[in-house]
């Protein structure tokens, strides 16, 4: 990172309750206790490093108000309610300073159709492409190398990272972020089998995408047939995740990387999907459900249930099975020594029947 | 959708053999029976939803010859063969509408190199690249930042969808459509280590792709080390699908999102892969064979064959194992319950010989 | 492939110890043993092919030195130490023709910052982005369309592929290749739940990548929370590949397709990682170890061991298990019988008891 900060400024940002010592050392970089040198931020989030705080080199470290303890010669200790949240807020100002928004405006490289409507407040960066009927709302940013195709709509203070795309159509809300590649409004997979052959069914639905939503880089979210694939308020998408169309999620669900929904899924309200982790096509995951990393989901699932495995199941069952498939082997050897005892017993029992 | 249909319009696409009611309204939205309102084109494609026929709030439903009952009032029903036919063809009434083809020519801000051959008829949008003796056929619509290598040759009436990408000597036959940020023709995954060290062995083949292939979002095609990666005829490939290098994939199969293929495996004609299915390296999966999703395929699996599982078993195999799995808490209590009945058979059986 | 060798120009690359018979043909294709047809070079690489030589119409052949046998008419067989070498020889020779590196320059489309440091060696092609206080070392060559954001740094001779993304702050040592589409330095999946939300942790960390990387098409490598994710020099990783924030990996590790290493993974070293497989974060996988594809890594991996399955056990593990599995309805209808069988044992133990 290319910031630094004066000890002063972090102490302005982290407003702690106690401080002791002080150290010279502008801070220019944030490391784990272990790994911090002069110069860095270091912090305590979790009691099992206490012990490394002492050990610790950094210039600055962030404590939790229960923390004992003494700053070495030219360090400087800050005891806050909560050092992560401290650490969130300094890193927040850091990303303002690395990647400060641009001025309004737009590059004289990009193109823009003529009925595009687009807020003054907005910046397009170079080499977006803007098809007809835009609409781009206020203080929005399109980084470089976007495309927002025709009739699209975005909201305020949307993100669009360099190479994005958003076909003809969708829309999204406010404050929505795309990361690099993402690609939003792709065709539904959809063919109807005539006389040996896959013929299209069009795909003239679109993708709604509501506020405060991010999605990760190269992920893809297909339009729907008809009507609209829609992404709930607040819900955030990690990379590479595959949304098919017509598929409906609910506000604030986490979908960790590589996940895969298939058409026409209902993904309700605070799920949560481990990376990897397939869902089939029209079934729906209840409220607040979670599914494990990997898991294939094939019938639906109750809100609150935590599943696991594929064919997914409770995940304490998939716990328990997958405890007693590596005892397998050993039951295979038990049955068979039954089996074999079973047969001596016989013989003697036949042996009594008969004296 | 920013289109909108007179009644008269969808009769005239509709041709149905029986009308019933009329509606003064436009067409402006299509939705499923129960989500319509007034404005809304809907269908009865299931029979499950017959019922809800008549509690539609559509201003149209098409409806099939079998069905019986009445409009209500500003409502039209139209009677037709196969009421997922019509409303595919209106569908694509509305593709054709919401996304025209534009007209002919090159965007001055396209890179296009001299020795490029272009068909007149074709169309090159904004900020795409095409490099040196590429041939791109007629009809062809490149349509914003689309970059197309060295020698690449795409025939007639392809769709290059925005940030899609085919590299050097590729080739594409006619009608191939490509969705946002398509690969074809990155390098095979190929090293051998020598001295401690991956050396990269050099990919110098090429994909060259069927006629009417579809390929989806952000999929990515291998070149192959020497020689072809190839896509037959008609088939379809749906998002964030990965083909490895020297792969052959035979005519009108369906690769669902996700999928996986290694190096050097060959897919026959008419085989469906489900969703996030990976396929091993140099095996074949035969003619008309379906994969389930999420299934691993390790070994050849025979036409018309249906794989389930990882390792793949055979799907009625794979699914009976998945219902004894669940059994197996209780089979464990059952041979623990066997040996203990066994020791006091044994006891017994002591006494008895004893005895 | 559109160029084309002379056999002398061949038998210059591969320097046979011996050559029988000759061709007039010059070599236009490389094809296996039973497709190669005249103008084609093959080779037997693998012993189980050799019956395939004599029948083979490639107009040369490359064999290794313990092979007997006689060229046809116009046919002109090399003996070489080891044939693949020479194939990789001769196709190293074929990617500098058909893709030869451009001359040094930028071209006017690119939109480059005034503070950018670019190498005069260093080709940054058509409609490329370079944002302030980038460095581009020599010849490095930036191929089209591509993104290099603020603070960024190349190293020597980099190519970066159409469309590829270097985002803000990451590095890039020397000769990294990177695949069309791949982003580098996309933010962390990383949210607070605070309230009912999820809370944005900033990502204010970066991408580091080592010498002689080379990264598959759409791949995506997320940038630290703070401090660094790490990918170690020589190590190679294929298409559609997902790293989280704040992951190390070693130095000349394979991951093959699709695979997704979660946030804080340490993969050590050698590790080979198959295609699909995931590894779940803050967990370390062991100098050398394998990991079979489609396998989900949730524990600490051993160096040098080999895992398969989800959870992944030891591969002789899984592997028995995987039999046993199949042998599961057996075991079922066993243990059945076992117990009908007691039944039988008790009721006749207990008569001889009463008798």
């Amino acid at each position: 990172m290319q910031v630094s900060f004066s000890p002063d400024e972090i102490v302005a940002i982290a407003k702690p309750s106690m401080i002791k010592g002080s150290t010279a050392d502008s801070i220019r970089g944030i490391a784990g206790l272990s790994a911090a040198a002069a110069g860095d931020l270091s912090f305590l989030g979790n009691n099992k490093y206490r012990l490394q705080v002492r050990e610790s080199r950094a210039s600055l470290v962030l404590l939790p108000v229960d923390y004992v303890g003494e700053p070495s010669v030219g360090q400087m200790f800050l005891w806050v309610e909560n050092p992560s949240t401290v650490l969130s807020l300094i890193c927040g100002r850091i990303e303002q300073l690395l990647w400060p928004k641009p001025a309004p405006g737009i590059h004289p490289s990009a193109v823009i159709a003529k009925s595009a409507r687009i807020a003054t407040s907005a910046t397009i960066g170079p080499l977006c492409v803007i098809e007809d009927g835009v609409t781009i709302g206020e203080r929005c940013h399109l980084q470089a190398q976007v495309f927002v195709g025709r009739g699209a709509s975005l909201g305020e203070d949307c993100w669009l990272q360099p190479g994005s795309i958003v076909a003809a159509e969708c829309s999204l809300h406010d404050r929505v972020r795309l990361h690099p590649g993402v690609v939003v409004g792709s065709d539904g997979f959809g063919y109807d089998f005539v006389r040996g052959r896959h013929e299209k069914v069009p795909q003239v639905g679109c993708v709604e995408i509501g506020s405060d939503v991010e999605i990760g880089a190269n992920s893809t979210l297909d339009r729907a047939r008809f009507s609209r694939t829609v992404i709930g308020d607040g819900t955030k998408i990690d990379n590479l995740v595959q949304i098919g169309h017509n598929v409906v999620i609910g506000k604030h669900c986490l979908l960790c990387a590589q996940v895969g929904i298939s058409g026409s899924a209902t993904i309700e309200d605070f799920v949560v999907l481990g990376g990897q982790a397939g869902v089939g096509g029209h079934i729906t995951i209840g409220k607040g459900a979670k599914v494990a990393g990997q898991a294939g989901v094939t019938f639906d699932a109750d809100p609150g249930s935590f599943l696991k495995g594929n064919p997914a199941l409770s995940f304490q069952l998939e716990q328990r099975i997958n405890v007693l498939k590596q005892r397998l082997p050993g039951l295979f050897d038990r049955v068979k020594s039954i089996e074999e005892q079973l047969v001596g017993l016989k013989k003697s029992s036949a042996r009594d029947e008969v004296g």
